[in-house]
């Protein structure tokens, strides 16, 4: 081996929908050789790692023939996955979307594929992903927020990601912004997700319609409520329906109520928020920063970009190769 | 001087309503010679800074009479302040309790007594002397929070204090827990602060009477229900008044919102709690730790101490004079 700078690292981020999995440089850089393959979790966690472990094999035989490096030219693999995890053993500890429970994720992928691997939080990597070669590029106080089916969130300090005392730091979507507000699938009331995870804003959609309101919502799913999803309130908003834009500027002001929280607490330099949502552009990121300027202090707004993701769809694997170079030769 | 090992480092802790300085050993140690005077901002800065400088040179004085070292034995003046700061420049940039804008503090406090000085905010401070020598010994990622008059906080992590990206991080007081909730002092709703402070404690068990409650509170105060504090509730609950209990059980569940928000976001390995509230003990303690349970991830709340502070009193006075030591020596 010797030389890695004409290396790679494989990258595979697990997602409750879709896994994706790429090769990225040892230097950094954008991700060949991509695959993204639905989860599927119902045929259990073994039967996941299977099929992720074809992907890499693909990948990599993909990369070897494009490129012309020999085999010991990829180092290993970084796995982000949804938590919570010990990154220490390799194991998740509990996946409500995926119904693993202290499954030694890190050690079934390196076998399969006869390559060491890493193991971290997915929300971790997107943000370290992020911050190593997306919009958080030189923050040294980066805060991370994607949102999704759930949302979750990364927090990365001078280059380190914050892992916390038991690797659990970054539930940034369980926290509580209206103590006695909707039921959230945590059990608790009033998260930040039970408002503005993609499901949420759906369903808050949802019953406004049933409440009564007219809008284009109903004509794009033909009257089927229940196929109303987070991308048809933005198409809406793209069409300028009033109660469209309506439900995203509430989700805004919910999103800017968790955002304003993190300003005040952390006082970041950039957040990067993540996530389908983002797609809806200044239609949500107007509304939104309004919202953080009036609910944050001055000093601690002022300091902090508040920036969409510049890597939509490959920062979790991007930030998980980056999790194995650290974790593997200490630098990124 | 040569021997830092037999010197003192003033610590000078400026809040709303007093201040205290002490002298602190440079090995650590109980602070010697304290006094607490009245704040008494309405003279102006220069005054407030004429009678801080009074009180240190009656202090160290008296350390030197009383251990017979000389002089050049104290080191400097670490002081703590209300903020938003500039620890750079040392200049406090807006106190709405004290009235200060853009004053100079550092500097004229350091002229003032001939010494050199540091600046850092007040709940930094406290959370830094709790970690040094108070609850939070031991600890790698510690939040501290101060509920006084206005709810105050610090994060320390592996002995650093967190500060952000322009000294404004540990905000928590005015971390939204109900986006719809009570006003509060900085002009949003539903701030922690805004349910949790010592004054909003009184003003929440003040609105239950006058909505007809019955309550042993009333005769504490002889019917002149402007004059109940959170004091007065803490009595009340001492003397088992079941209305008092529901305040502190309500005010346990307000902060409960917030350290479980927190617990989520930094998965710290322990929390201090500091002020007057934390004297009502297991009147709030237990009806805090269970919400606190019931609210936060399971692995995040296992791996996290939640305790009183141990120098409710001298925290602060601590806390400045070791970030002090550590701007100084860089060491603590």
């Amino acid at each position: 081996m010797g030389d890695e700078s004409s290396s790679w690292i494989v990258g595979l981020d697990i997602g409750g929908t879709n896994m994706v999995v790429g090769l990225v440089p040892f230097e950094g850089g954008p991700p060949l050789a991509l695959r993204k393959l639905p989860t599927s979790p119902a045929g259990g966690g073994k039967d996941v790692v299977a099929r992720a472990a074809d992907a890499i094999r693909s990948a990599v035989d993909e990369v070897l023939r494009d490129t012309g490096v020999t085999r010991d030219h990829v180092l290993g693999v970084g796995i982000g996955s949804p938590g919570p995890l010990d990154r220490g053993t390799g194991i998740v500890l509990e996946t409500p979307n995926l119904g693993w429970v202290d499954f030694p994720l890190r050690d079934l992928v390196s076998r399969a594929v006869g390559m060491p691997a890493t193991l971290d939080n997915d929300a971790n990597c997107a943000t370290l992903g992020e911050w190593w070669l997306g919009a958080g590029r030189g923050s040294r106080f980066l805060v991370g927020l994607t949102l999704g089916t759930g949302i979750g969130g990364g927090l990365v300090i001078d280059g380190e990601i914050h892992h916390g005392a038991s690797d659990a730091a970054g539930e940034f979507g369980h926290m509580t912004i209206d103590s006695m507000g909707r039921r959230c699938n945590c059990g608790n009331y009033g998260c930040l997700e039970a408002y503005a995870s993609g499901p949420n804003i759906a369903a808050r959609a949802v019953e406004g319609i049933r409440a009564g309101v007219e809008s284009v919502l109903v004509d794009l799913v033909d009257g089927a409520l229940e196929e109303i999803t987070a991308a048809t309130v933005y198409e809406g908003v793209v069409l300028g329906d009033p109660y469209a834009q309506e439900v995203m500027n509430e989700t805004a002001k919910f999103l800017a109520v968790g955002v304003a929280n993190l300003i005040n607490a952390l006082n970041p330099d950039t957040v990067v928020i993540a996530g389908g949502v983002t797609r809806a552009g200044d239609h949500l990121f107007v509304p939104l920063l309004k919202e953080v300027r009036r609910r944050a202090f001055r000093s601690a707004v002022e300091a902090c970009r508040i920036l969409p993701a510049a890597l939509p769809e490959t920062a979790g694997v991007i930030g998980a190769a980056a999790v194995f170079k650290k974790d593997t030769f200490g630098f990124l």
